[in-house]
């Protein structure tokens, strides 16, 4: 009846990979199933009866203020919680007004994308990178240089023959426990690429989701004190310190960076929640944050400790993986041929669920990879699902190595 | 030291108009300031005994859930609440699926932006228009065609020239209460603006971000009534009857708009924060809203009579106004030579807060104009703000009748 609309959708929108991972997390959702695939930080460090506390206060004293409108910026005292944390943490002077608070670090990610890529524009990312990130920066229909990552962090030559012959407008880097691969830049790595980084004209993304989830191994810098300020864009998250549901992170930037933020910000949505705002700040005063985090690092390294242990005893000695010293996630790496989709499927019919690889590399690479969550599934779960899964992997690899790697019959 | 970008920033956000009205906003803020510049709901509506309730009932109850990673969509209940409401107010069919919850009406706004316009695409809006929807439209680069209001609605020629000579991606209307002028479409003109749609390609979006305060007058058909559903996007907002703070609104749409749109959700911030949506869901559960409503009508409307009682009898006779039926804005024209911005920086030199009509266009025009908040200010402020107001223009208005009009000294 309706005339069809000419020119129904915008070529962003129609650019954007159909999210092959919200269907899997739609399925993985089955309480049947023990998920690997997802990425949420444990239940168990969900304060529930702390924001509680913290809201009821919240709402008593500052009353209307915590309803009403409030600026794009963000809430001052927690900018300025923010600003003082980057002192204790990297001795970095921080000014509370270089902090813009966000919707977590995705909306960071999004304004990072609007305010900096053009159509074509060239813009450098882990390879494997965070799919969040990858999604975010498409709407802006970039050219993606991806940067292998080994196990010290990104190739250096490669790096270097990227940011000289290509000019990315900016490089997107999680150094510390990196999703999805779990592994982080060594100190030589960083200083290489902030050398490689100070003599082009791109600026460096530093994502630090997981940096204050560090179970393991030497402390090391922010690419922050290794760069001049305007080389670098700090991000933060409280996702997986605080809460992911209330959606709070920051985007920390120098002078104009930080003014076209606030400007893409308030065109965005205004300001983020000002009383989940209120009311995580008054956490933080009302709580030992840092207690909190011993206790989340204590339970995450006992998981992944845990996994690696499982995978060690169980799985066929050509699949290879990442010893992570944080974060929540560690990646394999398959051998040839087989195929991570495959073997997605055929977990799942053991009521097992991964994650494959190619949805966090911008050019179909990635079959052979796979990215485990180990945060969020409790000790027995993870034990049980391990077994499982070592028993797919060694079917799978068995079949194969009979050359009789036929796909699985649903395909 | 450091070397500067290359191309520092996108062209997007040098295309964005600095926003001047947030400078204003700023000045506005001046506890000795009487405002009529921004657009705040009443503080006597905000129920932070209320919310602290439903806050404290969804963390015991919900516990961990209301702080985990929810899913982009919304929170299913709240989504089934939007639907049936449409239900019980227009008598409209809508399926809980065809909602999608954002940060407020603006994410709204941003996320159509994202699906329906390239760079260079035309998009029809009111002029005067609302500045949100401007800036928000503005980051996707479309080309602007404003359609002029009269007091029964956009001008039926000009919009129908439009739509045939421009062929909009998409018609951007308030019908009810407009922001910034305070008008409403009449019953007749909306069948016209209606039938001129279903003949074209052109989508219409209906922002009725003010229909629940309707205070006088009859009720008129909402453009879902008078058009095929796919040929109509809906957006809702509960900061007018809830909490702006909270950023809740929704985009209501069909079938692969709001896939679309959910894609653009989920690539800017994932989910909006779910403990906000929990507890307004509760909010609406345990408290009689429409009770509430009622109230807010009855203070608004005595406001906007006080507002406009004030201005028949202090005003000079060339100065003009609408007259609104519901909403938060009264629409003032100036008789030329008196410039808005002029009388803006006079009315400031007396403590009162207005806003200049040109961030309400696109096209440079709007400095006859003047936007007027009733809702925000108490009686006794109106009344004094008012009265100072009348001076000013009194002064100014004689002063340009003497052909004395020249610009404020500190311009």
């Amino acid at each position: 009846m309706a005339s069809a609309p000419r020119k129904p959708f915008s070529r962003r929108i129609q650019n954007t990979p159909r999210s092959m991972i919200r269907e899997i997390l739609r399925v993985t959702e089955r309480p049947d199933i023990i998920s690997f695939a997802g990425g949420l930080p444990s239940p168990a460090f969900l304060d529930a009866a702390g924001v509680a506390r913290a809201a009821g206060e919240v709402l008593a004293e500052d009353n209307c203020a915590a309803l009403q409108y409030a600026t794009s910026e963000g809430f001052p005292p927690l900018r300025e919680w923010i600003a003082r944390r980057y002192r204790t943490r990297f001795g970095l002077a921080v000014d509370p007004g270089e902090i813009l608070i966000t919707n977590g670090s995705q909306q960071a990610l999004d304004i990072l994308g609007r305010i900096f890529i053009d159509e074509g524009d060239p813009v450098a990312i882990e390879a494997p990178g965070y799919l969040g990130a990858i999604q975010a920066f498409s709407q802006y229909m970039p050219v993606f240089h991806p940067v292998p990552l080994g196990t010290e962090g990104p190739d250096p030559g490669e790096f270097s023959r990227i940011a000289r012959t290509e000019d990315p407008v900016m490089y997107y880097a999680i150094p510390n426990s990196q999703n999805p691969s779990g592994i982080s830049y060594s100190t030589r790595r960083r200083e290489e690429i902030a050398s490689i980084i100070s003599d082009s004209e791109t600026v460096l993304v530093e994502d630090d989701a997981y940096g204050e989830i560090q179970f393991s191994g030497d402390k090391r810098p922010s690419f922050s004190r290794l760069l001049p300020r305007d080389k670098v864009i700090l991000l933060g998250t409280f996702s997986k310190i605080f809460s992911p549901g209330m959606r709070l992170g920051w985007l920390c930037a120098e002078g104009e960076i930080l003014d076209h933020a606030v400007t893409a910000k308030q065109a965005s949505d205004l300001h983020s929640n000002i009383l989940a705002q209120r009311i995580l700040y008054r956490y933080l005063q009302c709580n030992d944050i840092d207690a909190h985090i011993s206790r989340i690092k204590k339970a995450y390294a006992a998981r992944c400790s845990l996994m690696l242990h499982l995978m060690d005893e169980l799985f066929p000695g050509e699949v290879t993986y990442t010893r992570p010293d944080g974060g929540m996630f560690v990646w394999l790496t398959l051998p040839h041929p087989l195929s991570a989709m495959d073997l997605y499927r055929r977990a799942l019919a053991e009521n097992v669920a991964i994650l494959p690889g190619t949805p966090f590399y911008t050019n179909g690479a990635g079959d052979q990879g796979v990215r485990l969550n180990f945060s969020n599934a409790d000790e027995e779960k993870i034990t049980e699902g391990m077994t499982r899964l070592a028993r797919v992997l060694d079917a799978y690899t068995r079949e194969c190595r009979k050359g009789q790697s036929s796909p699985h019959p649903e395909t």
